[in-house]
């Protein structure tokens, strides 16, 4: 049986490939698993069915003879640890990836997801202007710390795993702030992950949905 | 060989059992697994020896024998997947208290996380005071949903796992603020994980270190 997941019917960002359905989508092409999506309404995502998969009312969820979880980086690691191609067969190397899977979504993406909350949630408060350099600087203690980790290396750790989809997938919220461009060798990083074909089948795939052909 | 994690020379806590090598550490007495600690300093996290272990600069690292890895929810898991004790052997029940671990550290702990930077790293900012009610209010989201979720039961998913473990500890960093207790259920669940032995253990171990008897 091939899985289902969930994304949105219509996605807040409108295709640029930054709703977390991406995330999964990438990890299903590159094990090269066929998979169906469940599209659901803003409404919906607050209803009981949905709220029975996602206690939080989100999306991606992902279902599969006899498993059924939610939370990106669960189903990820499931996607990985359930089909060759995202985490390596060595133990040590293994933990480092899931390591990695940890820092994207822990360490590097907490203080992204506050720069949407500066610059959208709170854009209209009277200390949107005055708080933003904050919030960019501990993006960038953060960066600055990541990018003498990565150096000139093609990956975090060897090969490409789970841990730089998932790495790749969070920096790519920066894009449009510029930040990323301060860290050339993470700008190329992230490039680096967007070339792969499976990446570009996953984003055409979103695409398709939230900004059809006119 | 005994695993070895790392841990604050002297926790900005002082004592009180949220520093992450305390989660690590739970993790740690429940599966019965004997551990060394190496205390680092301040400084010593930010130089170089610490950041080839850990190159954000933080706590807690774990080595054993081939594994170097860092980010508290990798060292749980990684302690999870080697021994017995803290995931299910069912497959969709293994997959399902993965999903907590990640929504403890992903879903939950970031709104909680900014409460610590509206009142103490932007305390004394002009926009504190007017602030802090919409941090509060993203917090109470998902705590309602959460207490939805959980119910009447006394674990998330049947069995205490490794999802519970990261879940109370995320929660008592609540303790503090009285906004546990507008969730008696999710009060109670955070006592409940208190009063297992193992999490006395690692509670009582970090005291040791942090605020010794007179």
């Amino acid at each position: 049986m091939k899985p289902t997941i969930t994304a949105f019917e219509c996605s807040p960002d409108g295709g640029k490939g930054l709703a977390r359905d991406t995330r999964v989508r990438w990890a299903l092409e590159e094990v090269g698993q066929p998979y169906d999506v469940r599209l659901v309404s803003f409404a919906a995502m607050k209803e009981d069915p949905h709220l029975a998969l996602h206690p939080f009312g989100q999306i991606p969820t992902y279902e599969e003879d006899g498993i059924a979880i939610f939370e990106t980086g669960a189903i990820v690691l499931h996607i990985a640890e359930t089909r060759a191609g995202l985490l390596p067969g060595d133990a040590g190397a293994r933990a480092r990836a899931i390591t990695w899977i940890f820092a994207a979504l822990n360490t590097i993406e907490p203080p992204i997801l506050d720069l949407t909350v500066a610059r959208i949630v709170e854009g209209n408060r009277p200390w949107a202007t005055a708080r933003l350099p904050l919030v960019l600087d501990r993006i960038r203690t953060r960066l600055a710390q990541l990018s003498v980790r990565l150096g000139g290396a093609e990956w975090l750790d060897g090969a490409f795993s789970a841990g730089d989809l998932l790495m790749v997938s969070v920096l790519l919220r920066l894009r449009m702030s510029g930040l990323l461009d301060e860290y050339p060798n993470l700008a190329a990083y992230v490039a680096h992950g967007e070339a792969r074909p499976a990446y570009r089948r996953a984003f055409e795939a979103q695409l398709a949905i939230n900004a059809p052909a006119p």
